[in-house]
């Protein structure tokens, strides 16, 4: 398995295009860079509409929820997924507003959605590997097995999403504690101290906050020295819902399709699939920043500035869809605006 | 001429909605605040969609463009004119992209546009005051007259507009040189020395910014004690198409509708239009931040903050229009997400 790469030639002839339209230089800012970065991973100038946008959000309860670091109780987890099936939570409703197809599946969520119609409850729980991941402060996470089959799982729907054309692939998150492995993962990965990466997530209070981060600390301490092999960091610290979002950024890097990050969540699994698969993280845009903590200095490790900066904190995807009108809009300019030799030769 | 109120009981409910949204408390950030400020402006809870928003392009000629001011020769005006009505310029591909109509607008382009069609040569010149306004460091750009009926250009285009059925109004701007006058109008109504609000505009060399401040500071000391007076202030270092922008946004703040602004001419103009219509800045919302130095220090004097951060500086109103999306999301998720009092009865 090995990342694509994107197509430097193409690259530099959008880079030509846009420094040929009929635009002041550099008066596009962040829109011309956007549509030349497009262009090169899409390998074509000027890049094609990114029409086909799909959200999949990956959903997992995690076993240190029981243990006082979220303001929300884990029974939400799955409340959360009905909500997301009905089409009302945050990310729904944008992601209606701005054509993108969203699909939810459970990962880990502990309990068996034994009341959802058995269609529907067969494909949100297609992909399932266990009833909640194990208190990563207590215990790994995932067994070795079990961390193939969530990153499996992510590889598999990715094939799916890209088979069905997607342009532009986002994953979101949907589990109570879930900043806690995020900020765990981001700590061992990007080798930071705690008090760095541990925030707030939904709005836990002091003494949640620092029980989050004695938390964080302890499984830090359990890791010890595995904390140089991202397979073993993961399956410590992570998450089947985490571990799948991964294998799902994995394998669009291999197919050479485009993700857009959401936040803190989906930026703390795009650092584990780039260190698991290097160069992956060539194929990934940063949708937005999260003042979660943890989440600037994971961007910053992958090199990446985000599009949007509206202080969101919602999770689920929302971030990086309220971004794709702006990615629509820095593709739009380069394929559409005048270019000065052709008004030259009109005029 | 008085500015409207915007509705603070609709206001306050609406901050009620949005704390019984099924998202975490503070999850939304700004994308909350802002449908909170749009259900104010509106009167109404949940918001109403945005879906008719207009941009009005005013361009004009600046006598100080023949000054060395700007990395560009002033018939470009013309050819960007020209560019709007074949709608093949980055604000056309952005308003095509986000569904927003254009309009454009000759209040001051120091050409007659013969070779138009005659149609679309009148509706262009229906406002016109004067080919090009003169130079602000060596005379008044405008007399009393022209400024009045600058002014009342643009308001009568708000109402036209707003006979429409804009829910939305945008400004958008075209002339060689405008960041002069913009600066200018900065400097004079802000209180702030020439070396703060000067930039390079569309990229003029070290030589020209040189010169560019030089022309500044000679405006202000021309200007002398005429500072405290907003409509002297506008009348000599504003110009038609910048005074009528200013018109344009009262209206809109007399008509209860709210402006998004662009960049730095357009917000030079709000904050003429606050000065002289007290109150008028509870219409305004910043679409965008340019790194353009006069529009920071402008934003904060009208108590504002930009949605969108993207090193844009290419005028024509294309910031605010990248931004429209955005206030769309915001109105979107007050009025669609599920509230939790609806899932607590439903579940």
């Amino acid at each position: 398995m090995r990342a694509a790469r994107p197509d430097a030639t193409a690259a530099r002839a959008a880079a030509d295009r846009l420094a040929g339209l009929a635009t002041p230089p550099g008066a596009l800012g962040r829109l011309g860079e956007l549509g030349v970065r497009l262009a090169g991973l899409q390998g074509v100038v000027p890049p094609r509409p990114v029409d086909r946008v799909r959200l999949v959000i990956f959903a997992g309860d995690h076993g240190v929820a029981d243990h006082g670091v979220s303001a929300f109780p884990p029974a939400i987890t799955g409340a959360m997924v009905r909500t997301f099936l009905a089409g009302r939570a945050g990310v729904s409703v944008l992601a209606r507003q701005h054509d993108v197809a969203v699909r939810v599946l459970d990962l880990g969520v502990d309990e068996d959605f034994a009341d959802l119609d058995p269609q529907v409850r067969a494909e949100l729980g297609a992909h399932k590997v266990r009833r909640g991941s194990r208190p990563l402060h207590l215990t790994d996470a995932l067994t070795a097995d079990e961390l193939d089959r969530s990153l499996a799982a992510g590889r598999a729907v990715a094939e799916e999403e890209i088979a069905a054309g997607a342009d532009l692939l986002i994953s979101g998150d949907m589990g109570i504690a879930n900043t806690t492995p995020a900020a765990a993962l981001v700590a061992a990965l990007a080798g930071l101290p705690v008090e760095e990466v541990v925030g707030r997530g939904t709005g836990v209070d002091d003494a949640g906050l620092a029980r989050k981060r004695e938390v964080v600390q302890r499984a830090l301490r359990r890791l010890g020295d595995r904390i140089h092999d991202p397979r073993q960091v993961l399956a410590a610290l992570g998450s089947a819902d985490l571990a799948a979002t991964v294998g799902f950024m994995q394998q669009s890097a291999v197919r050479g399709v485009p993700v857009l990050l959401d936040g803190v969540i989906s930026t703390a699994c795009a650092v584990a699939a780039e260190q698991l698969l290097p160069g992956a993280a060539a194929w990934f845009v940063a949708g937005h920043l999260s003042p979660e903590p943890a989440h600037a200095p994971a961007l910053k490790l992958l090199g990446l500035e985000p599009i949007l900066d509206l202080g969101m904190r919602l999770g689920e995807g929302s971030g990086a869809v309220a971004a794709v009108p702006v990615v629509r809009s820095a593709v739009a300019l380069l394929r559409e605006v005048a270019l000065l030799a052709d008004l030259a030769s009109e005029g």
